[in-house]
């Protein structure tokens, strides 16, 4: 285990130097440039909405009963989502960009272009000893969570992404993915090897406390079911107690939210599931902004990695009075996504800019 | 027309009673909230792209060689564009928003709910003693331009919005829709009533220099051409003429320039159409922002009425390295609509708000 800790040390190293490489592309780099006139925030709520485009998005005004959270947000961004293989990003590629300011090619989770491991921003704060969080409605081993903490050259290895977990630092889990750390070709039980390192393993239902160790919450052998399924509140609930958990660290926290079945609503082309899956993660947004209204040094920022389906608000035929949703697509899309933020450093998310620099503008506002 | 021009009083009268009526509805009026440490802008150009949703706005990064000028705005909003009949707004209730504060029917030009007329930005402007201006590609009568200065129940009424020109007060007038002038059911010349009113009357090509007289300039008898047709930079030029013309009165200018047929691309579910448009209307922006950088006074604010077509940047198959637009519907969508906004006030459009606000907050810029 030392000898691959430390070649991970010289793995990080070459990352380091191939992501100032890399950043060269970057147009607005805005690490030297955070507003000065906003308070730095002590923790970070990164949300991300899976295949979210704009059009997802306005499905809360029309299908929601009642002002939609994302109208609380008085900061917009637009994120260019391109990643470094292909004009429209995967949901690894996209989500790498978050985790480690680096644009990698398609499948990859936490490595550069050249395979290599850039380390992530939920390493970086732990070895700081911030507290970090991972919540998802997928498995935690699927594209998005996944690149938060692991490093593996493509996105389909779910094994391998799982044995990451033991050593990620990362203190609260929440998602599916059970199987992943039991039913193994290796044969090895991660779940004992997860205890091991001192969690906490619930598997039945989110508890309603929160004990002092870090928590393995894995409430699904893979994805959560869909909401239509009878997944209830999980996804803001979950965030709820990652808040409570998290919040104890006096030096801070990051948690990432996943709404990750809004992009499986839009590869199906079904917007019922889509509009379901929004509304979710529209309520969970609602956890995140009264937290840090109450908490005043937390930062909410909400995007998307990719939009999916080319989902569109459409008209009832020639009844511009009824809407019909319809999809262009059953892939990704190339559009923009837009970006939320408010709370303390919100204002430098404002802008068009490379999705990278959501992760250069978080790193710098912590302090980098 | 003493007669009937105090009839529009009366009815104005009305109007303004039925806009404070109207305006209950919504729900973060800024008229008192705008933000105290900005410096209020002597002039705004406010640049529309019709059915401009945020794929189309994307095209620029994909299609355009260089940095769109969609980059160098700082501030962005989305715009909730509903109209008072239906869910989905058509581009002339769509347009009478920003003219008027009035959410209104599809259909309806500068008239509110009732078919009451309301003042324009452009009437209550005018009558302050600035300078005021509309650009597009369509013919001035078309549904947006028409909303900044006609008062009528219905956008196909295109000979009576023509009569509403010679006394609208617009110092410059550059589009099509010569024929509305000329050969019109009722018989009347009314480009000899534009000439009486002291209007130059240009028919055949942007002049290089400008006259001291207020300006019709006319180069189609309906639409423009496409740019396909060879319109080449009618759009560019004809706004910085305006430019050049309006910011000769020390009291401010008020300028609109629609890329109107990025629209048409979208009914007609062209990509290549659309995408020329867009090009087009973003080398525009290029203009503006020229403009306001070297004049210090100017605030440029870019926005739609509505998406059109469910345009999305897909991919080529499964190949993620090539684009192939594509689109869901021929007709208008309910999506939220991006706003840009750079120069004094900017911080203003930031948000999530109803499509009426952009005339509130530019009145409120204005010191109504």
């Amino acid at each position: 285990m030392k000898a691959k800790l430390s070649l991970l040390t010289v793995l990080f190293t070459f990352a380091i130097i191939s992501t100032s490489c890399v950043s060269v592309q970057v147009k607005d780099n805005t690490v030297s440039n955070i507003s000065s006139e906003v308070k730095n925030p002590k923790n970070i709520i990164l949300l991300i909405g899976d295949g979210m485009g704009l059009s997802q998005v306005s499905t809360a005004i029309y299908y929601k009963n009642g002002k939609p959270n994302f109208e609380r947000f008085n900061t917009i961004g637009l994120s260019k989502t391109s990643s470094a293989s292909d004009l429209i990003t995967d949901s690894a590629a996209g989500a790498t960009v978050f985790s480690t300011g680096v644009k990698t090619y398609n499948g990859a989770i936490g490595v550069n272009k050249d395979t290599i491991p850039v380390p992530t921003i939920v390493e970086e704060l732990s070895k700081r000893g911030l507290a970090t969080g991972i919540v998802a409605t997928s498995s935690i081993q699927h594209a998005t969570p996944a690149s938060f903490y692991a490093h593996v050259k493509s996105r389909r290895l779910y094994e391998d992404i799982t044995s990451f977990a033991p050593n990620s630092g990362v203190n609260f889990f929440a998602g599916g993915g059970l199987k992943f750390f039991t039913k193994r070709k290796d044969g090895k039980d991660l779940l004992a090897e997860m205890k091991a390192k001192g969690y906490e393993v619930i598997t039945d239902q989110l508890p309603k406390t929160i004990s002092e160790k870090s928590e393995l919450i894995l409430l699904a052998d893979d994805g959560m079911p869909k909401m239509s399924e009878g997944r209830g509140d999980f996804l803001p609930n979950a965030t709820k107690l990652a808040l409570e958990k998290l919040s104890k660290n006096e030096k801070g926290f990051f948690l990432m939210v996943e709404g990750s079945q809004i992009d499986w609503g839009g590869h199906n082309n079904d917007a019922d599931y889509l509009i379901q899956e929004l509304l979710d993660f529209d309520k969970t947004l609602g956890v995140a902004l009264d937290f840090a209204k109450q908490n005043g040094e937390t930062l909410v920022i909400v995007t998307a990695d990719h939009e999916t389906g080319g989902y569109t608000l459409a008209s009832y035929g020639n009844d511009y009075n009824k809407i019909k949703p319809s999809f262009s697509t059953t892939g990704h899309s190339g559009t923009m996504v837009p970006v939320f933020a408010e709370g303390p450093g919100a204002s430098n998310f404002n802008g068009i800019y490379e999705s990278i620099e959501i992760y250069h503008k978080m790193m710098a506002l912590f302090g980098k």
